[in-house]
């Protein structure tokens, strides 16, 4: 059995744009990254349709990782290191599902996910347990090594500090995408002074929390946070881009139940359409998988399928305008829905309502749900105080929920009713865009 | 017919983590940027297998389009506006070669050419002169757009200024990737002051000359690149990921002209496997078909074939030792050759010379190759001389080819030869590598 | 009369590390930042005291003011250009306004104000319409010239545009000074999209407002604003320092109304501490002097003198608590000037409250004070919103007024109280310091 | 006697632009930057009077003394740190050394030492062994401890690798001004990968080596400091302030040789003008008091002294035209002088030839002083090689020094000849200068 302080011979490092360098000096991680399924993640996008909003997004989750990884290496290596409660076993739980927590993310996953009702935290757990080079590398530090990570990474690992470095409201994580998110797609949020943060955090008792001293630094992080949500996050263009893709994963599942015969036979999603894919039929999916399908279709005879998977590799995206989901609306929505029939536009495919509020999303403010806890700061004296009652600005918008509905369509086909001048007059009127 | 100064309503804006913002007022670029050849180039990567070496270059060609046509934008609009011999058309020739300069480019680009002995250049050529929709778009300008177009891109179009903007040794190609690679690796080198090399750019007959106070920002800007060939592009781990995707292509084509059978056929390589590829087949092609295949490829029943795509998608590449072809060390290759072939190994697909001076690389000095302009430094007195006068730096580097000759083979199939003890001493003995 | 757009024969720049370029192209500009009045900017820091706590913090207030010059220029000539409303006249008054609106900034200003009763806006004004060299260029341009550019800077000027570029909630002189003190004090925050809201802003009747799409750039630039004030401008060491230098200026000033002999005599600071400073008087002041005066006085006999300059010099300062000036407070406070006064040390030198809110701070609502106006959005269909009623984040920390009460004294001097020991175990215990 | 290894009871840390915090964690480093002698260097600017060239110069040796000290703490806390050659002494005497090797700096050191026949060195060394309160906080670790600090600066101390740290090619002190002054004037160069060589150095026998695979890190270093001498630090601008403060020193020294009598005695000069200033004099000055001076000089009688006290408070510089010391050349400038004499401007102070190779450069080639050791890299197998012998970039530079001269003159003064009209119009021509 190996050690869990095992080092490679000399330091490994890769050079990073976001950390200058990630450091690797334990065997077992750089086992970890080169196993097929870690490697995996250089084949699926960071941030999904992203790179269709901000043409520099166009970054990997394998770069994200090894970011998280870092963040959690200097904390407990420079942190946390010496304190009593601190031992290489923990140090290696901690490192590994940093390295891994992201490891069962799909292609596109944020559709992927919605269309065929999976999720890819199970995933993320199946590869950790299952018969995988990443197991048998967990394997070697002691039979029960995979499931601790996994735990940690499900948030049940009974070492708190350890969840709360991996997900807490202000974890490696975040503190990792919110920074690289900012680097590549080039917006001037994203920023703070995790360099501070780091050196303010302090392990106690069941959670990892923040010097007083450092609270400006922490508000910042959580400004970063807000804006990266709706700047580019929540992006209703990018959303256009989801809606497209989420419409063909939906159009060619619903063509293979009805027996349609595609001239690319989409052997790889067989199972997945029937809801019963193996880890090995989910491993071999990722994004150039998909887009290799998205290319071929292009040429199906189902013409929604064919245009909308132009759409997408082309960039030509649905408009959109804001949307209420009130009664009147919703009345109009109808109304629509009947006058795209009558055009022979399919309003289950081109007439759509998304709510960003759907996406991932978290405030901060402890409440009901129990895995949202509370930032806390330590004041002077060793008291703890919940961070919003300290900071006037992370009470201002701590606890509010902000949803955003639009209504996306394809403008161009609405132009293109010449033949129907009074139906696209009332479409144009109802959708109040002036041409 | 259009004119050239066609606006849109509104300037539209890219968010550029290089260039800050690229600014698109012309309905032209706009209109060529919605096309599916240049949206194509965003399933291209900037740096081929780079990424496998320095995460951070998942960067595609779409990005680098985009920064050298603002590069040329900045120039036109900022720095020769309102010059005598600049007009209207020349602008929109410049910016339209600018964005387009690299339209031709195929997936992993110098692998694939060399293999299937095709050149980008003639692509770009075709798609611009061809039946396309960036074709449709220049037609709108003119029936002699396109190829007005063309000839600053292949360097034959009669403005001598208009083609040293985009090709020359001071040129908004180099400019943009030099920052752009910089920028995604993350390393130091590739910065300069690129906003004064703007300032003192000089249209001047003929060429684009630089004014003297300008000499050192073009001294550093000399000195990044040379940083950057040889520590990123260069790198022998990138160049031993090349080698392995060299070896796939041409095993793949070997395959098939074998009648062999493939489990997944190759009807994206037809045409290209028998060098008869039409402009449509050649377009249809980008990395994530090209992953695709690899992917499916790992569970072909030759053993080559899977071996290396795995080795690809995996990234365990090939180990490498510095290589000096002189009469020695090729005698030496060949005993290797033939103690590999014993082991069972195909040293056609597994020991492999590969030298850098074969990728494109250029140092600065006026020379035989007609092409190849000197930058000429502008005195205060308006005589011209030529940069490597007076600059010590420059004259260092000048006309010195540098190359480097590494042989590449697979350390884990060398370690596993167990069976055959004396024929992997010999083995790691000739390779001078210390187990 | 010189006309408004008399133009050097070549352009100049100045190299600025917060815009990296600083472009003068008009002779007036140039003459002015040649004046003697102008170069003194560069002996007074524009931070005052904040370099002892920030050591990266010894810019001046020549280098700001080129800044905000450089900010209206590029609105000027970038974004406002070519609109009816703008005109050379009002162009040339904007650029000669932002540059010299800090002209009348004397050492230290803010002590040196308080203590002397003096107000850096009259002589600022004083300069300009003064005899000087500044007056002598301005009038150049014509007789009124001079008296328009102050009237900008006393937000007196007819067109209220003008104004709102060099003072109001969202001005140059704001934009320059966050971005500029961030990057000398190397404190992440500071940083906002200023691109972007240049970007966005549109002249309009008599007030500049921006594009509702900016609003999130706006609400970054409020977020930077707030954190350097309480990150940066309150730091509470700083405070200490601005504490003794009030209180060095204070002695001075008493010792010689007390007709006490100093050993350098004051001859700078004679018609000041008579509150009848010249603008001569004034313009021969500057930090130098102010430094040599207190070097001098290290060597004064005057103990409080000397120990406070030498305080200052050496940066020995006072420590500090929290303070509530209630009731309660107050008797505490009263209680510790008598245990002082006992001591020897004097309470009216060395017991100081100091109040943040004292300093010039606003928040950003409109309210009863005539010259705060709003920001105001303006959306798509051309309605004006003021900016709190969109953004939350604004509103959350609009109008509230936040202060920050602290008590300074000489920890060193308490502790050397050791042949009385029960007032010094008093006064720890009051201070409620642990020992 | 203290020990060598008393901390601090908490990290106490500077935030810092260039290397962004500056960590102590030792009493003795902390009770050094509270000394009189340290806290001088706040006075005293790191690039003298570059600020009238770059106004972002205006950094204080005491930034760039953090800086260096912050340096080695990391080479000697992450790097170094375990080595059986290093102990706690050689790590605190090292740290004293960077933090301590600049304090004998005087105001504008430069001219400053060359009027004065002074030595910087002689200064530090003086201080850190005569009655100072740094020489007080140094004999706590023992008697010694002073004289070993000392040593280390004058590179005479036995551990050679401690020297190396502080005073060789490649030492802290050049990492820090490099970047430092980069960052504060704003200029693109002075950037390289300082973590990288960091991470490469190796203590070695009696100096520290470079492994090889850090060479292109140690080049990029070498061309930032090629290229900031040439475009910072020997800026003809830069020098023609400084042969204008040279000039001013003159001229008071010879004035007060020829007991003419100041309006403004300059007590604290008189020492340094007779040649035996006491180290308590010395330690007086600073550059505020210089400044003092030289405002209060600008009303002098003595129109020489006045007028060049002018010239440098309101930058109103000398213009300056390229000189080549050779036969004919020096036939001009003595014709020029003679015309100088006539026309009533003294060529003394009105006509001077600076040559920048005075100024502190050194190239990068072992040679004939003992003291400029060659960088050596440590190659795979162990052995040493000196850098220009691996590195044709350092080759190309090494060992060729460059000169420049140039001769400055008042061009104001030359065209208010206006009653010496044929005197003037040869002066102009022998200048080559057109009006």
């Amino acid at each position: 059995m190996a050690q869990y302080n095992e080092k490679l011979s000399e330091e490994k490092v890769f050079k990073d744009p976001v950390h200058r360098y990630i450091h690797v000096r334990d065997k077992l991680i750089w086992d970890l990254i080169g196993t097929s399924e870690f490697q995996r993640l250089r084949r699926i996008r960071q941030l999904g349709t992203t790179y269709l909003t901000f043409h520099g997004a166009e970054h990997s989750r394998f770069n994200h990782s090894l970011g998280v990884y870092e963040i959690v290496r200097r904390i407990v290596d420079d942190v946390f290191k010496g304190r009593s409660e601190w031992n290489e076993k923990e140090r290696m739980v901690s490192l590994c599902a940093a390295l891994l927590h992201d490891l069962g993310h799909g292609p596109f996953s944020h559709s992927f996910e919605k269309v065929f009702h999976l999720d890819h935290e199970d995933f993320t757990r199946a590869i950790i347990l299952g018969e995988t080079e990443v197991n048998a590398v967990l394997q070697r530090i002691g039979i029960d090594f995979p499931k601790q990570v996994a735990e940690v990474i499900a948030k049940t690992y009974s070492n708190k500090q350890v969840v709360s470095l991996i997900s807490s409201q202000i974890d490696a994580d975040r503190m990792d995408y919110l920074q690289r998110d900012a680097y590549f797609t080039g917006v001037s949020y994203g920023h703070f002074d995790m360099e501070r943060i780091l050196r303010v955090m302090r392990p106690r008792e069941d959670q990892v929390v923040i010097k007083q001293s450092g609270m400006h630094a922490v508000e910042d992080y959580i400004m970063s946070r807000y804006q990266m949500y709706w700047q580019v996050y929540f992006h209703p263009v990018t959303r256009s881009a989801e809606v497209i893709l989420t419409k063909i994963l939906h159009r060619a599942k619903q063509l293979h139940q009805d027996d349609y015969t595609f001239k690319q036979n989409p052997v790889h999603f067989y199972s997945i359409f029937k809801e019963e894919a193996t880890l090995q039929d989910y491993l071999k999916l990722d994004e150039s998988i998909i887009l290799y399908y998205f290319q071929t279709w292009q040429e199906e005879e189902d013409k929604i399928l064919s245009d909308l998977c132009r759409r997408f590799l082309n960039r030509n995206l649905f408009k959109y305008i804001e949307f209420h989901p009130a009664n009147e609306e919703m009345m109009k929505l109808l109304e629509l829905r009947t006058l795209f029939k009558k055009a022979g536009i399919d309003p289950d495919y081109y007439l759509v309502v998304d709510s960003s509020s759907d996406l991932p999303y978290d405030f901060y403010r402890p409440g009901e749900e129990e895995e949202r806890l509370p930032i806390h700061l330590q004041l002077p004296n060793g008291d703890l105080r919940e961070l919003s009652r300290e900071s006037e600005i992370v009470d201002a918008i701590s606890g509010k929920r902000r949803t955003d509905h639009k209504l996306y369509f394809p403008m161009d086909l609405i132009e293109d009713m010449s033949s129907r001048k009074s139906a696209k007059k009332k479409i144009i009127e109802l959708l109040n865009i002036h041409k």
